[in-house]
């Protein structure tokens, strides 16, 4: 018999241990057949977020550095078209370039407005003998040594056509809808008359459309003081509107390059020719004047006083007009041009490790009326340190699943020219690719609360990275419990207030024409320190003097744009890593079910008179509301392993936005086609409840083809929440 | 010091040997951290297709069991909207029910066209005392036992209105466009008058159009022997028609459900006034009648003779009219009624192993004028049997990647009712999920060669499929070489001819709406026994006759069905099964580059008088040519174990055809929104080169406003086919 003695043995032992690890180490690292790289590749492919990386983000924003571009951005002014603007632009791509993006300078040639050259637009007082009594300032003066420069554009209103309408002024209050029902209820006929009004309220554009569609011959606008000021001191020593300053801004009320209408401002792209731009562009003339030059104009004019409501900041009493001391009239000298030129957007664009083709984009517009310092370089100053703290996570080695587009939009303020004409260019693989849009613009615009509106989609993520970013004042407190303590939702009160986006930035082109999820994010409403009744809109906005200076008085030391800037960065990233959107469509049939009990509540007596009933959109709304439920559950069995089970959820979350784009438009604008986000007529800045329906039910009256047109537009929104849900089941 | 004896040694070996193998296998078969399971779920996700399926699926199809089907289908009329088409629906239902798919019956009340009840349609010779002279048949005498049926319905036109036009008849050919400008050329009035015209060569309802758009008050159609014969024996005894059979048919322009366009035919759906019905219906009354009636009629007839190519096959000499013999005037006794009826699409579905939400969908309509033997039960019986070898293999073991749908149209003959709807009620997740779209309509319509219309990009999958598909009568060839024999392509000899699909039929939707790739197939040219010139419309299309017997006149084994049935599923299986779609866009960007140099050779002059040079088109189709290129190129370097690269490329393959796709509509039709593929407004069956443009330049002469609207076009179709790019290199 075989014996094995002591240490024969003990080394045997070892041998068959040795024999074992060998093999065990071999089986473990066999060649891919059976082994590791299989291994590697799907739990790669499968990665979840690593929500450390969104710390590093948030803390990683520096405020000095943003102070660095804030102050080269608003050292020049840099109005679109200009070389001044082809300076930042030059500015945006060499930082980009060098934070390691791969980037892109896209050229459009587009038409603009601006004055004609030589020429300043005025409005003159005069005389029943043709005297000149007064004439409105030339322009804004430089009150503080920084915003005396050559290049600084006269105040005028863009796509305002020229001419030198002369009448009597009627006073329209904010020139809305119903300011002009009063004057007729009040009896004043606004036809052939100049209409003088009030900034703010509604998008300027409105006005002069209202104003036109009464018959009109041409419209002043100014800021009251009563909206703008805090009745005591002003700009430049404090952030209150002097009474030189002006607004201002576009009238037209269609976006993007007017010349090219759903199609990008290429080379090859065949214009509109000058009758049918004629046809589609403000027809009356429009000038913007400060509150010095409103008050004499104001103070000649005679007739009715105004409702108190009507009244203002000047210290006389607003009559309505329509006749004036003396027979004076009020006579325009506006005198403009369009002009093709050429604007440019920057794209900076880092590929995705795993899902390269999905694309998470974010923008900011970069031109300015002047110097721009709250609107848009307090956003163009914060998305480049955005930039640069995602690039230096990569390049820290974090490899996030998909790609990043960081977008600096020109010529925003003539009508979301650059960010319209990119995305008409390359709407085709956008609606595949793009995820989501978030926006910044005016991101300094106040220092008290957050202002933020959202797709509801996306409502989550964006608490989520509140609840991760420090507040801007409090310290030890995070964003979204001040935000929820300043400004609650109305009827949750455990969440902060989210609006629906409106329409003033450049998110509109990714809601009409590619149909995802955006947000854009600023601060509005001023701190204790600052506010005056109940206004948001920021007093200096598209004046000369909203430049350096005015952003370091709201926001001194760059908290609350590093605040904005760490929470939009820390929504893109998870968007952007997370395994699973983190898109919600729970809350998105949440917030269509509201619209429908609003709408039905307001209308109710008048629908059931025209046979209109809530029961099919009900019934559709239901459905979404359970498919969504469905949906969100059957997540949680979902195989994380799974790649393509993950990118088939995935695309089903990105993709339910699209089942509210009507592709032939809403029922009276073509151009638009989101029929739960679009402007509201009304309104441009606005989102209605359901805006192609707000447009129908506007003045009904017992209109009946405008009801049956409600009939079919309901059975249209019922189509879309019903295709929702099939999106979600199918 | 230790030893170890002989047996001891072996022992110890063999222990080591056996915890080498131990480790070994601990190591390879080890928990899934490191192991074969991400393996096996890595190699299932990527795994490319088993071409042998294909095999088993050609070879699987049974001519017995379509001919059972076929009999069945063909054993009662089965009009849209009738007790026997519901029949026919249920049969559907229940085969693929017991075949193993997840089945809908999907029902839409819709407006068809039926002729008024207890009312015979018919056009009479009328003396000038008004004495009735001569009246058409009532209907079709039942030739053969089978065809003698009470549900059998009369001749009519679907969406004729109703009218009693009296008048002289003018003879207007084929009533194209064409033909119409001859009549005024050879100073023939249409004007107040009823045409008469032969069917063939356009789409009726064209011809209709034309006949109003002349003038004309009233319309009859017939099938002139000279088309439907070969002048010697005719139907029970031969397939050609006898002198009683009378082709049926819609005379709409606008596809789908008349009373919703754009939307699903739904409950909630508005549907259209009557008014806004008239407005887009046929305004004139328009009859279908026998060769056997038009001989009457014709022989009443006075005026010039009509010219040499426009005399038929009447044994008569065909006048133009205008004026009658003695007198006589022709009426029109037409009532028909819109109806609102439930139609029936049946929906089988089964669900794909890998990627379910990606779907090939195939398709025929089972809706018939009377028996429909060949159009289109021919389709119905070969897509039952299609089916059932899909689930076979299935059954077997076989796991598909993606999804398939079977789908059974209803009201096809309506124009497209039942497809258009399904499509309209489920775009939205159609656009992401649909893959491709095969059609069968009347697979035995001939038995000579295959005619087969389809997207570029689907191109090589076909002929893929056809070399392995047996040819349908000579054996040991492949239908390949048979087909590339009998009808090569014009330019490369060594392909068979491949057509772009026009729109007769239920793929119209799929372009139009979704922008997927199609097909459509069948067979069309009659064999040598048969054939008469060049014709190859079926002759008893549409007729009483053209059931059950039939087909078996043409295809008596049914190997005809067999073949297309076999071409069908295969290219459905490639689609289906494998890794990387099998499509190619180079062949789209040759095509559309085929396309610009026919456009600007056939229009060069007037196109640079106008300034319009083909320099941007041009460019933009090199820029496809390229991408394309580049793109199949970077195919062959994919990682074909990693399946979002995978998944990746497969979405832009599927993707560029929606390049294709304007939303808001061709330029006068904004219902039409395929830039490449829409009809021809001048012959619905028909595609022309850029469709859009082809109406542009219809009798453009020198209107200037049609001038800018071809150079306008000309940059939208730069702009598709420049996306198409960018959708491949983005």
């Amino acid at each position: 018999m075989a014996v094995i003695t002591g240490r024969g043995c003990i080394a045997a032992i070892g041998l068959i241990v040795v024999a074992f690890v060998i093999g065990l180490m071999i089986g473990l690292f066999a060649p891919e057949r059976y082994g590791p790289k299989s291994d590697k590749i799907l739990r790669r492919l499968t990665r979840d977020a690593d929500p450390d990386v969104g710390n590093r983000l948030i803390n990683g924003i520096d405020p000095a550095i943003i102070d660095k571009h804030l102050q080269f951005l608003t050292s020049r002014p840099h109005l679109a078209g200009t070389p001044g603007n082809l300076r930042t632009a030059e500015y945006v791509r060499d930082q980009w370039t060098e934070q390691g993006y791969d980037v892109q300078m896209v050229p459009y040639n587009v038409l603009l407005s601006y004055p004609e050259e030589n020429h300043i637009n005025t409005a003159s007082l005069v005389a029943s003998d043709g005297r000149v009594m007064y004439q409105t300032s030339p322009g804004e003066h430089a009150l503080s040594p920084e915003d005396a420069h050559p290049e600084a554009i006269q105040p005028y209103n863009a796509f305002s056509p020229s001419g030198n309408p002369e009448s009597e002024l009627v006073y329209a209050n904010y020139a809305r809808d119903v300011d002009f029902e009063s004057l007729i209820r009040l009896g004043v006929n606004v036809s052939g008359k100049i209409v003088i009004a009030r900034y703010g309220q509604i998008f300027r554009g409105n006005k002069v459309n209202f104003a036109y569609q009464n018959g009109a011959v041409g419209v002043i606008l100014f800021m009251d003081p009563s909206d703008y000021t805090d009745g005591k001191v002003t700009y430049p020593d404090s952030i209150w509107l002097p009474p030189t300053g002006v607004q201002r801004g576009n009238i037209v009320m269609i976006k993007g390059d007017q010349a090219t209408p759903g199609y990008p401002a290429t080379w090859y792209t065949e214009r509109l020719t000058d009758e049918e731009l004629k046809a589609k562009l403000p027809k009356i003339p429009c000038h913007p004047i400060g509150y010095a030059d409103a008050y004499m104009l104001l103070k000649a004019m005679e007739g009715l006083a105004a409702p108190p409501e009507w009244q203002g900041g000047l210290n006389i009493t607003y009559k309505l007009g329509g006749i004036m001391t003396a027979n004076t009239k009020v006579k325009l000298y506006v005198k403009n041009k369009l002009k093709t030129v050429k604007i440019y957007n920057v794209i900076a664009k880092m590929k995705g490790v795993i899902e390269s083709d999905r694309v998470v984009l974010i923008g900011n517009h970069r031109d300015a009326w002047v110097f721009g310092g709250v609107d848009p370089s307090s956003g163009s100053a914060a998305i480049l340190e955005m930039s640069r703290v995602y690039a230096d996570q990569f390049k820290g080695g974090w490899e996030p699943r998909r790609s990043v587009m960081f977008c600096s939009w020109d010529a925003e303020e003539f009508g979301l020219v650059g960010s319209y004409e990119w995305v008409e260019e390359n709407v085709m693989w956008l609606r595949n690719q793009a995820v989501a849009y978030l926006n910044i613009d005016s991101t300094t615009a106040g220092n008290y609360t957050i202002s933020v509106a959202a797709t509801p989609t996306i409502r989550r993520a964006i608490f989520r990275a509140a609840q991760k970013v420090p507040d801007s004042h409090q310290a030890g407190r995070t964003l979204f419990d001040v935000w929820r303590e300043r400004r609650p939702d109305a009827a949750k009160k455990e969440f902060p207030s989210l609006k629906m986006p409106g329409a003033g930035s450049d998110f509109v082109p990714f809601e009409e024409d590619v149909a995802i999820p955006t947000l854009t994010a600023d601060y509005r409403n001023m701190d204790l320190g600052y506010r005056v009744h109940k206004k948001n809109a920021h007093p200096l906005y598209h004046t000369l003097y909203g430049g350096y200076r005015y952003v370091k008085m709201i926001d001194p030391e760059l908290r609350v744009a590093r605040t904005v800037a760490a929470l939009v960065i820390e929504t893109a990233r998870d968007l952007v890593d997370s395994l699973i959107l983190p898109l919600d469509v729970r809350d998105y049939a949440e917030a269509v079910d509201g619209y429908i009990q609003t709408l039905f509540d307001s209308g109710r007596q008048k629908f059931s008179s025209y046979n209109i009933t809530s029961v099919a959109i009900k019934s559709a709304s239901q459905n979404f509301t359970n498919a969504a439920k469905a949906f969100h559950f059957a997540l949680d069995k979902v195989d994380l392993h799974n790649p393509l089970e993950v990118r088939a959820v995935n695309e089903k979350l990105q993709t339910v936005e699209k089942a509210f784009q009507v592709h032939s438009g809403l029922p009276n604008r073509k151009e638009y086609k989101h029929v739960l986000l679009s402007p509201s007529s009304a309104d441009y800045y606005k989102t209605t409840t359901f805006p192609g329906m707000a447009d129908l039910l506007y003045q009904i009256g017992d209109n009946a083809t405008r009801w049956r047109e409600v009939k079919t537009h309901l059975s249209v929104l019922t189509f879309c929440i019903q295709s929702a849900a099939d999106i979600l089941t199918s």
